[in-house]
């Protein structure tokens, strides 16, 4: 099962973190950024292969220490159909070099669209009799609670039918999550505390050997009040937890969405990681050439913050 | 203002509905799914080929009677880049023939993310000094509120910048739809009456010279009572109308998302009219061959129909 292997590679690595590789061109090297208009011009062809590039030497660079990457699509689709085809080659070659990934596209429809976009991410599409092809083909993808069980039980079918897994949106990292999610019901839960019941309830028939079923939920590093209540509601889930460094999350507010067998979380991090070579603790330290290198002992900070913190 | 050329176009034709392209491989006529996968393979490029091949016949038959699509971004990703290049090509075959286009991608995210969606979808992407690019270049997208304002106002800024739409779920067509947006709050106000609330506050520097926001709603003509709430909460809101036809919606239910001026919805049908040729209604008259009349066909009883209703 996607979440067993999961745990596994955490436990592997001594590593409950993820990196996210939500790239904007301008966050790619300028050497690598001008080679790539040099040969495919300033376009979205050009902006695509640096961005293909960089990811794969951030790839290299963390792969043996880090279990999995998280792909934010938007990023990729900002660029077109050159931009999903880097979006594409960055999943296999994540693949390639043993890491798990994340699709982190937060889709969301009517059963019979949410089975649509379940065949894109995790399953495969039927064409013709009895032949099936696969499109991105992740190991998880994030999705968006609002339809109900049936925008989300095709993903849960589709976990079920290809080993994979899916991370529910529960309480999200952004400033203005609680508009929707913090709002009392009437019986004195609030919304988010109602959708961790959600992800409890959907995710019992797909508890693995390690007791974490692969129906996880996504819980910002930004509300550790929130994640403590939420830790105690989600028994199976796997927490994603998006807010970790750039969006001021920190390591002790991370900690709360791990249990105390210090399973149960991974965190993740995307421009702290990718960015590294700008930043002030890198920059002096690795010129931009080695960015790469960066990345690595950002990466390395990081898994050794989060490790003391639980 | 988009908006405001939704309503001429719907005036001019005296037609609130929009055809829905929803397309699986299966609902592409034999004749042109066969000799798609005759010339380009029973695989994606080959169900990409057929697919838009059955959508340009579509848009042909109903472009002038019809003001706008909308395009249901799942089944283009299902086909991977293939499907998403058909994606794209429909929405360009569908602008030459004077079509406005809805994206129906229910995109949603942290601010910084948003951002990116809105870059694919309204905007366009910076690509180097001064240069930008757009992806998709819809005239409006679908998204979803769980994330509050942060989530959304990358849109609302760029509905401005580039003159687009959004419509923002609100009660979704599908059944359980209530298990979130039907939750009562500690108020006593549903979710749903909650996000109208917000749509009608985000939407307000928005509104036309008509007096609809370009900010709209989703609310599914599968809940005529929610519907009339809505209506009188979202005053200055378009409301996109999904569920009527293969969802079970009426014309009656779908007619309470109206004003009284007959303005203030557009109706979606998606199956029923890409799939009028295989329908009771329309198989005996019109022959495979000529499912692009039994699209017009059908559009044209739906059209009148709704106008019937409100």
């Amino acid at each position: 099962m996607f979440i067993d292997t999961l745990i596994e590679r955490i436990k592997e690595k001594n590593n409950p973190t993820v990196v996210g590789l939500d790239p904007r061109v301008e966050y790619v090297p300028g050497f690598i950024r001008q080679a790539a208009y040099k040969e495919f011009g300033m376009n979205s062809k050009g902006a695509a292969h640096a961005i293909l590039e960089f990811n794969k030497k951030i790839i290299d660079a963390v792969h043996d220490i880090v279990p999995a990457v998280k792909l934010q699509s938007a990023y990729y689709e900002m660029y077109g159909l050159e931009g999903i085809g880097t979006l594409m080659e960055t999943i296999k070659y994540s693949k390639s070099r043993g890491m798990l990934v994340v699709m982190d596209a937060k889709r969301n429809d009517i059963g019979s669209t949410a089975e649509a976009y379940s065949s894109a991410y995790l399953g495969s599409a039927q064409i013709g009799e009895g032949n099936n092809e696969a499109a991105f083909d992740a190991h998880a993808l994030t999705v968006n609670p609002y339809f109900g069980i049936d925008g989300i039980k095709p993903f849960i079918d589709d976990c079920r039918k290809y080993d994979k897994g899916i991370f529910i949106l529960v309480k999200t990292s952004n400033k203005s999550s609680g508009q929707l999610q913090d709002l009392l019901t009437h019986n004195g839960k609030s919304i988010y505390e109602v959708v961790a019941g959600y992800v409890e309830e959907w995710g019992k028939p797909l508890v693995g050997k390690y007791g974490y079923s692969g129906v996880g939920a996504v819980v910002g590093a930004t509300y550790p009040n929130q994640a403590k209540i939420l830790r105690s509601i989600l028994k199976h889930a796997y927490i994603l937890v998006p807010g970790y460094g750039a969006q001021g999350g920190s390591a002790r507010d991370a900690a709360h969405s791990f249990n105390k067998d210090g399973l149960g979380a991974i965190i993740n991090a995307s421009r702290s990681i990718m960015c590294a070579y700008q930043s002030e603790t890198w920059k002096e330290r690795f010129p931009e050439e080695n960015f790469d290198e960066a990345c690595r002992a950002e990466a390395i900070r990081m898994r050794d913050d989060i490790l003391e913190a639980i």
